[in-house]
């Protein structure tokens, strides 16, 4: 298992048909992810077409996460928690100074993504909404509100996904304080 | 008022101070709207920022709808209706393929978009999610399920914009059956 230290993240080629286990070593820890069409990075991962397409903002085993253009990326083939967000955007300088204005400000996991992502000529302006695994993000039907609450992942919880083209993987552990309760902890991963 | 024929879309330019008012002139007929910064078309409408610093997915009067860069391009000053989706992309020539196997496939809101934007030089994959006015989407908080619903909105009911930077703006009357209750009409804007 390869280890993304805690408020950091990582990038690597994941091959159509290749599993990726994601894995909340600790427990309570967020990992936004990312892909992109590895052929042409102008191919991305897309919250809104995922959503049509599932017909539900709630993304479990069963589910495939779908790009830009319409094609399958990814399909989640287990999930031992259940809970995971694609409404919401990657943390940021930005977000820091809205949400902890009183914290010190970290360059989040759009930081570390738009870092680690470089090296596929990735731009910051490319990235879109992550899939945020493990990240706990209840929604009232009635009002639309919204809030941010701890995951409920145990330790060695996992998900995993398989690709349904060659991609680009961008996947972080998570640095805001309020996804993922307070502290920051590693994520894990495997290619198999 | 200009006029936006059934299943059509148009650009334009939008300043700073300037106020955009979407008119549904015969009722029940969605618009999908896109902004695009003038001064650099890379900030883009973002539906995860918009969540994020709103914390709700209801967007109405007293909202602000956010870019790529953290930045807020429109207010929403005046709402008659109340709802409007920003979870789905738009209309397709794959999303009627996917949801209309039977019906002759259109470019949707997606093409007319793509069309009306060339000209500023925005590309098919720079598109975001749009935010979709007088949209009906409920949203099932238990279960996460979502569904396409008929409009709310009556004949005259209007929606009101407020640039808060030099905006490029997309606008359709959109093409889908599910989205317009099964008919397809105009949508009016003014620019005030």
């Amino acid at each position: 298992m390869t280890r993304i230290e805690p408020r950091s993240g990582t990038s690597f080629v994941l091959r159509e048909g290749q599993r990726l286990e994601v894995v909340d070593i600790e427990g309570g820890q967020v990992s936004d992810l990312l892909a992109f069409g590895l052929a042409d990075r102008r191919e991305a991962l897309s919250n809104g077409r995922t959503f049509d397409y599932e017909e539900t903002i709630s993304l479990t085993a069963g589910n495939t996460l779908w790009s830009n253009r319409s094609n399958p990326m990814l399909d989640i083939v287990a999930d031992d928690v259940g809970l995971h967000d694609f409404l919401l955007t990657p943390c940021s300088k930005d977000t820091f100074r809205h949400f902890y204005p009183d914290k010190p400000v970290h360059r989040g996991c759009f930081g570390n993504l738009a870092a680690a992502l470089e090296e596929y000529d990735i731009a910051e302006d490319d990235l879109p909404c992550a899939f945020n695994v493990f990240m706990n993000v209840p929604v009232d039907g009635q009002t639309g509100r919204l809030s941010v609450e701890p995951p409920v992942s145990k330790a060695g919880d996992t998900l995993t996904l398989k690709a349904r083209m060659d991609l680009v993987i961008g996947l972080t552990a998570c640095s805001a304080f309020a996804s993922n309760g307070g502290t920051f902890k590693p994520i894990g991963y495997r290619i198999l």
